[in-house]
């Protein structure tokens, strides 16, 4: 996970800038101690290491503990890491280090949620691009932990041809061809449809995946009998805890929740130091 | 507001990696047109700046127009910006582009949402360091944008004594002192305290703002009173929509609100693309 | 093609340095003039755009033309292109602009023999991660200029579970089943196997692409028969311009061949600059 | 040779990207091994530091052990290197590291052919800047390994007068006269020249090096004759494996060689995993 | 002070490049010793920390030790550090670190000069932000070192309202409100006046801190009186040692001296090898 | 000079951080208007292309004009410079930009001083490597303005053998021989003497330029009788205004001068603002 890592750098110089002018002011340099980061909610943990290497980064004495491993349930009240070294270090690291961690659980608590609804389903929850800027990476990583699947990285590892692009192209098929002739033969191709018309198209031209955009669960029944398994498919849009499981028993393949990553709230945890 | 530059560069890196594949190739790179992002919310905008630079960034023959600026409230259905230019480059940097706006947007709403509530009352609200790592400044931005006020920028612009410090260093008093020899003048000096004898100390050593950090209206009436006007009074902790009234009729200050910043929610928008 | 730019800064930097002490000593800063640069081959020509980015990315007034465009054959004593602006600009660009467009095209020229060899066929050859270092992208680029076609562009963006990974991990059918699990939903897996009995295990595991390494063609030949169109079929290792047509009679779908970016040879081209 | 940095980092981000999909996804990270690089070639090998740095850049537990120094002669069939450690870790360093040592050790080989022909002569066998773009420093350190000597590092190290820069600023003469002014005094001047006129010109302005461009093993004898050692003697130009020994019996200093670095194939090596 | 680690590498990228070619070619990369540092004048020593980080940025594992630490007074021909190490990595790296500490250590002498005016005083010798470029904070460290306080580190934490702010915007007073309502609460204001009318606008607005610029000591003892306590008091402009005193006699809290960093002499040292 | 844009970011960095919250704060971002600077001293400006690019960076909109050139002598009350557009920018550039050009001309105003007394002599003044960290190529370039001359720009583009080279290498003769060996054929090689039985050895072994260190004017008279202009000569160590002229009689050919670069004070400016 150490592509976070620049995204760190950047978290920290703005938040320490020229110095902390308190702790440096008033925190002995020499000063040691330990830094307990308490759980204020019940929640899955997601982003220790990422935590850890918050702390790293501004100081590699700085020792980082935790009885958790990503994916834990956490109880309110449990200490979720502990951090052992300069109290300056620890003291300068430790907002950063919690906005990481904070965000991170709360997408995985989320995610959970979704998935403990489909646990007795093969339907897999998916994430989508709608992720912070600059945090792609460690936002899927959560979605993950919390037990969804990921979707594409990017728009470099996978071709998804939406409605926009099949106007600027013009037409479905013309669209699967060419991208079948332009790139590698590792990438699946998916088409993403609105009506049935369009469905036609994408599945005689080959499309490897088919997204359903926005239908109702009796249309997308229909579009998973048209389907027959000659492709994977993905629902996708205005997908939330409520309807759920109501697209999943529609025997689709995934359904794409943009929400785990685009709305989730912080779960809360707050530092407690003692002195040595 | 060119301090996002860096982060922009690092969410188009990781949404556009080595290329857009699907785009690369079935949409030819001469074929130009218009996208236009419609609203499918009400909602504060706040980041059309970002959103251009996004555009620029990838491509500065991108034309970006908007009839609304910053703070302005968009219906649902209104046309939020619109950009003219190569398709291409307009399908790349989409993602990218409304990940950013929609999440400002979601902090500028939320943020309006509490200073409504404080219509009649000379009451700021501010924010905290509880901002996503990477986004401190336009976070912060999107809390002026919505009618919030900003507490300092991060550990540079500053002093805040938290409990944290005076357990390291042994007391407030001390802790003032110390602060007030080494950091420059234009600095003042902020102390949390959560009980009347801290808050006595605070007074006695000169602190120029006072935070009350989690106590009830009660409290802070009281504590209010103590401090007379001799410094500024900043309350924090536990505040939400339903006790905002109460705690501002005490005659504090500031209320500083977490939530602003680490559990709004992103407002929904969406591209549609017009050929030429 | 701008992901080159880090590569571009990389090469200026290190022919420059702190300036080019001949040029800035002897040619008068305001001099204007007109470099051609003249092949001394026939050649694929790749790279006119990396070309003109050297020029632009030193002094973005050198106005850049060119007669022919990427793909193009050129004859010896041609103009492959033009630069116009000052001439100090020019000289200190010159080496640089050169040493891609040398090599870009040397791929391209490689690439186009082999490809010319198997013009009635709808085998494609296609590239490797044997690439030189820094210069993975627009090698890729000069491949398919050549009319070749890429294979993945790196670890990211397609499964190729080869024998140290089936080491690592204890079997193909496991390696297949755990990376279908892991990876996304529009990513191929390809399976380098070496004999049939890899192979068939291979195919029962639902590989989706095959990679034969090393084999004859009597041994590709068993195997694509074997494998009866249920997987894409790739040849690799030890493949050249003389065992190319009975590579390709076999019926495979691809040929992989590393001498495209590890062995070619630069072109020569040279400028020659007139004064105004 | 630590300069090189930066090009390996630029390297395994365009190879690993947002990361290895297939190493992630089926080899566990706490799995241990060795990996042996076997000859596939007999070459003289260089790049050994290069290749360490890239294992060491991705993860600094990987431990890299040879029992060959840069240099030495390696047959066909020996462990060129071997690296041990986390199989992920080297897995995905394996390629880079490779693509680099490969390279260079390509460069190397080809330069000891060169200088072995010259066994029993003075002439020194110098590179040039056609360098691949981003590999400058490197290259030239292979070219010294292969037994060759170094020109000048770029356009800041050295003064070398050529046609273009004749053309551009009026004569041989003034050029020397005004690069005597400008540069530092610990600069030697070289001046290109094609045939007597021009050579007469270079020697009575005072050069300190005359290169003799394009010229027949007549010519340059002739020339040497005339400038009778109050010069350095440089031939350049279509120096091949052929005609080298022709051209070294001229009485010149230095033959320069642009083949060594932009046409110099990569010799074969690959890695065997072993588990723990 | 780790804000000096891109000056550090600037520094040594601009002395060594693409290599020390002296030390590379005579002295054996494997011989050790060590190197003093001996100074050859009086001085405040100031950058030791810098000094060891140019040392550990080239090679880490060179060792550096000190009897001294930054603000002792060293004697002439006292050994101000000594390191041990790769001789080979300990003159690469001499140069640029003797040119750290004996700029700094010039600033830092500097102001002590200063500072030892005014023993017998409370008034505040203050820097500037007229420093060298790139050198911001360790210009101020040195200060501090040398005995005096930091003004603002930069534009980002003060508010300091200037004759140009005030000619732009329209007037004291109106600056002075719209700062209070833009910045936030834990920034003083300071207003620069000339004379006794804007002086007394800047009280009545409410300036947190008045600068008196190029005032006689007379005005500045009239200015002092009439602002009574309620505003900080710095003056600026024209200060020398001669005029200190009398400057200092007047009341004010702070005397603002540009020369500390802007007109410093380097003190000097020079490096002795033993070889071991 | 565009080799000076790191340190210009590193500046304005420095310098702006987060915001320049005064500007930002009361300043219009819409108002335009001029800024004259003026010089408060007579001097040698240097430096005005780096001041046009401090304003550059910021906004590329300023417009930045000069009736001066670098080298021109201006006199106490002149503008120097101005520039106009938003008055926003002007006032976060005017100090960086200041800073820059007040040093630069203090070098350039330092250095006309030696060469004014050297006047009727063809000795040349020379800088050596005891520059500001950061800002070698600009002071260099101020040294030249001035009417000095460079010596090498760093460690990596002449070879000059010091003390402590000898005594790590073992003798001036084998450091002579080896250099020769191993640095390119466009590198001369100096060497630093302290008496003549260095001197001997030097010459001996073929030196191309003596450094006759801390020499008295009689020693340094004896030892130029002995080159007899078999090498260049160099003086160095105590230079200063009153031995200049009796050093310079020697007949040596450069006297290299620490103090131009090491101890010159920034000359005197100040920027006045007009609205429009």
């Amino acid at each position: 996970m150490h592509s976070v890592d620049e995204l760190i750098k950047l978290a920290l110089k703005e938040d320490i800038g020229s110095g902390d002018i308190t702790t440096d002011a008033i925190v002995s340099p020499d000063l040691e101690g330990i830094g307990d980061v308490i759980a204020k909610d019940d929640f899955i943990v997601a982003g220790l290491d990422v935590a850890r290497n918050v702390f790293d980064h501004l100081d590699p004495q700085v020792l980082f503990s935790s009885t958790f491993k990503d994916g834990d349930r956490v109880k309110n009240g449990r200490i979720v890491f502990s951090v052992r070294g300069k109290l300056a270090s620890i003291l300068k690291a430790e907002r950063t280090a919690l906005n990481f961690i904070q965000r991170l659980s709360g997408i995985a608590t989320l995610t959970r949620t979704y998935v403990d609804r489909l646990k007795d389903s093969n339907v897999r929850i998916v994430d989508t691009r709608k992720t912070t800027p600059g945090w792609r990476g460690i936002e899927k990583y959560a979605v993950k932990i919390g037990g969804g699947y990921n979707h594409r990285m990017g728009l470099y590892d996978g071709v998804l041809i939406k409605d926009n692009h099949i106007a600027a192209c013009g037409g479905v098929r013309i669209a699967v061809n060419t991208a079948r002739k332009q790139i590698h033969h590792l990438v699946k191709i998916e088409v993403e449809v609105t009506d049935m018309v369009e469905l036609a198209e994408a599945l005689s031209a080959g499309a490897d995946v088919i997204m359903l955009d926005n239908m109702t669960p009796d249309q997308i029944r229909q579009a998973v009998k048209k389907i027959n398994s000659t492709a994977l498919v993905e629902v996708s849009g205005g997908v939330n805890l409520d309807n759920l499981h109501r697209l999943a028993e529609t025997g689709v393949d995934f359904i794409s929740v943009g929400a785990l990553t685009h709305s989730a709230k912080s779960v809360d945890m707050s530092m407690k130091i003692q002195n040595h």
